[in-house]
This record gives C-alpha cells, sequence and structure tokens, in this order.
C-alpha cells in the first residue's frame, strides 16, 4: 500500500495525527517537570525525547507552538531548570492523564495522583514515582520554520536511577526498570529484549 | 543512587556513552537510505527519529559532528531526498551491521544483505525487506552550537507500508508490522501492548 502527501492532506485531522505520529516507530515516554515563577508545578507527558550528546550530557525535545498555552516551554524559559522522569508500567495511566488540558494555576502532580521531589542541585520537581529521573538545564533552543516548533536542548546536571542498575559496560537497564515505550499518541508498550549486540566491525558481519 | 555532572566526565568514555544514550528512554530504529552523486547507495542506523509534525507531515533526526566522514548527510544534501525505513525484528542484525565503517563506495546494501528497491517519487533506495517505508524530502535544518551535531527536518513524499495495518482511528499498527526499539547503542527489543488510551480529559482522570 502506497500513500501519497495528496492522501495525508485528505485525511480527517485527529485521523492523520494519529497515522502521522506513528511513523517515526517507537517513542520515549517522559514526565517533564517544571515550576512557575509562581511556585505552580507542572508535568507533562513528552514522546519526543532523544539522546543528543554523551559529552556534554545533552538532551532535547520539540515543542509544538508557542502560540497555544506551553507551561512547560514558558518554566523551562523562566526558571532555567527541569525534569525528565521515565514513565513506567505502574504510573502510564496516570503520566497519560497529564496531557488533559488542566487550567493555570493547578497542578498535574495534584490533579494526576503524582508527587514532586526535590534536590539540592535542580529548583524544578522531580517525580518521586519515577524509577529513572534526570535533572537538566535550558541550554539552547531552535526554533523550526517548517512547522513553527520549537527544539530544546537541555544539559544534564544530575541523574536519579536504581541501585544496581548500570551494567558492566555502563549501559543503564532501563527495562528492567520499568520504562516503557509510546507509539502514536496514546499506545503504551512494555519490551522485551531481543538482543545486545556488539560493536559493528566491516570484517565481522552479523546474519540475522 | 546520584550521579553529578562530575560522575560523568570522569567515566571512560564508551562508558559514558552507553550510559548517557540510555537515558532518554526507548528509541526508535530506523534505516535511513541514501544515494550519492555517484550512485554509491548508503544504509545507516539511526536511533534519534523523531515525529516533527502531521500537517505539514514532517520528520526530524539528529547528525553527529559533520567534521568525520558523514555519508549520510552528505547523500541528503545533495540528492534532497532519503528514506526512513522502520528496522523489524527479522532484520535486525543486518540493520545494526550497517552501523561498521565501510570504505568510501561501498554499499551498506550489498555488505549487509539487504536489497535497495526504488519508487517514481524518490529517487533514494528504500529498504526492500521493511514493512513501513518513508520516502522525505529535505525540508531544513538546524545546526546545534552546544556540540556541534546537526538536527534536520524532512517532508514526507510518500508512504509504504503493509495493507490492513492501519487501525480505525489512524494508528499505523507499527507492534504488529514487527517494529522494534532500540535502548543504548546496543541493545534492541520487541513491544507488548501495554494499553492504548482515550484522548485525557481533566474531568475524567485515569487511574493505574
Amino acid at each position: 500500500m502506497i500513500l501519497t502527501p495528496e492522501a495525508l492532506a485528505g485525511m480527517e485531522k485527529h485521523y492523520r495525527a494519529n497515522f502521522v505520529n506513528s511513523l517515526s516507530g517507537f517513542k520515549s515516554a517522559n514526565l517533564i517537570g517544571t515550576i512557575s515563577d509562581k511556585g505552580v508545578t507542572n508535568l507533562a507527558l513528552f514522546s519526543s525525547v532523544i539522546h543528543v550528546g554523551a559529552n556534554p550530557p545533552l538532551m532535547g525535545m520539540l515543542f509544538r507552538p508557542v502560540s497555544v498555552a506551553r507551561h512547560t516551554y514558558e518554566n523551562i524559559k523562566a526558571a532555567g531548570q527541569f525534569t525528565i522522569n521515565h514513565v513506567h508500567s505502574s504510573i502510564y495511566k496516570r503520566a497519560h492523564q497529564t496531557s488533559a488540558r488542566y487550567p493555570d494555576g493547578v497542578s498535574e502532580f495534584t490533579e494526576c495522583g503524582l508527587t514532586p521531589e526535590y534536590t539540592d542541585a535542580v529548583k524544578a520537581p522531580y517525580v518521586k514515582e519515577a524509577q529513572v529521573k534526570i535533572g537538566l538545564s535550558f541550554e539552547e533552543e531552535k526554533h523550526i520554520l517548517a512547522n513553527d516548533t520549537i527544539f530544546l536542548i537541555g544539559r544534564i546536571e544530575e541523574i536519579l536511577l536504581p541501585d544496581n542498575s548500570i551494567l558492566e559496560d555502563g549501559v543503564l537497564d532501563i527495562e528492567s526498570a520499568g520504562t516503557i515505550a509510546i507509539s502514536s499518541l496514546n499506545s503504551y508498550h512494555t519490551t522485551g529484549l531481543l538482543g545486545r549486540l556488539p560493536y559493528a566491525k566491516p570484517d565481522k558481519p552479523l546474519k540475522d
């Protein structure tokens, strides 16, 4: 089956959003924690967080147009800090619920049954119930002209994670930590390890 | 367990790369197909492809510093087109093998046992063995100053997918198509559906 841009343009808006959001493959499931200059905490589910670099340690994520209310973006720009918290299978419904449009002055932490947690190093709230949590400072942002979105980059300031979750070679075992994946806009998936492969070399081809 | 930026800085280089690459959560597994101006095809595994927008239909991905040989990036800039092909469990070892450093003039398609496939709409090669394949045109790029990487955005020109793989609400069932996820730099994961949740509303809280 082949779909053209014209076929996409002809789709109903929500149908198209579900479809095109499926095309990148599996996505990370993260709760972004922030606090406003008035002290109101905010929690928002993002599926666009990606690795940007290991040294310096950087992560990036995409923000939709700033023309609509974007508490997370505004809080990051005002406070300069935010947290990224992995969604795991025991909190995924509460995590999804943070995407409801709550009014100004209302915290998703309270409404969705999640608990803010603070450290000395980062002003923004972590999610106490999460297993893997990263505190970051705002580093850089890029305005994408094609659809008025923003790719925002943060620098890692602190990492909270379960004891004994780092494997011998430095890999963090996020599957054992319960971290889940998202597809499209509303589908949540657990994972099963298929394989861990060695560093690929031209003279040692791997066959399926 | 808490890790500081100093702890990260003190890690051995490969250990740190494995660790920090784990922190964003699960990642998409995609093969990017391109062709050079000399007609040499190229195939490269990317774990940074994300959804950028549904209308216009846009996808983005991160490229490491251009100072080292970056055939994929150079081919996209020269030809203006590229393909994104979902990695599934039957081809994941061959997909991983494309990350080996093959010399100029050698195609990863040939070396890794994958087959180029062309359509009239897109000049770049698709992966015949893939189930979900997207053809794109170069749209925009952003230079990230913090670590000299590039966030590149493509516009969707064509989508090839299995018949009957789109669910009633537009969601593409990538799990049934065999699409897999990546964690860190070398771990591959199949998925299992945990749940599909309704559009979140403030007055209809979801509890775990």
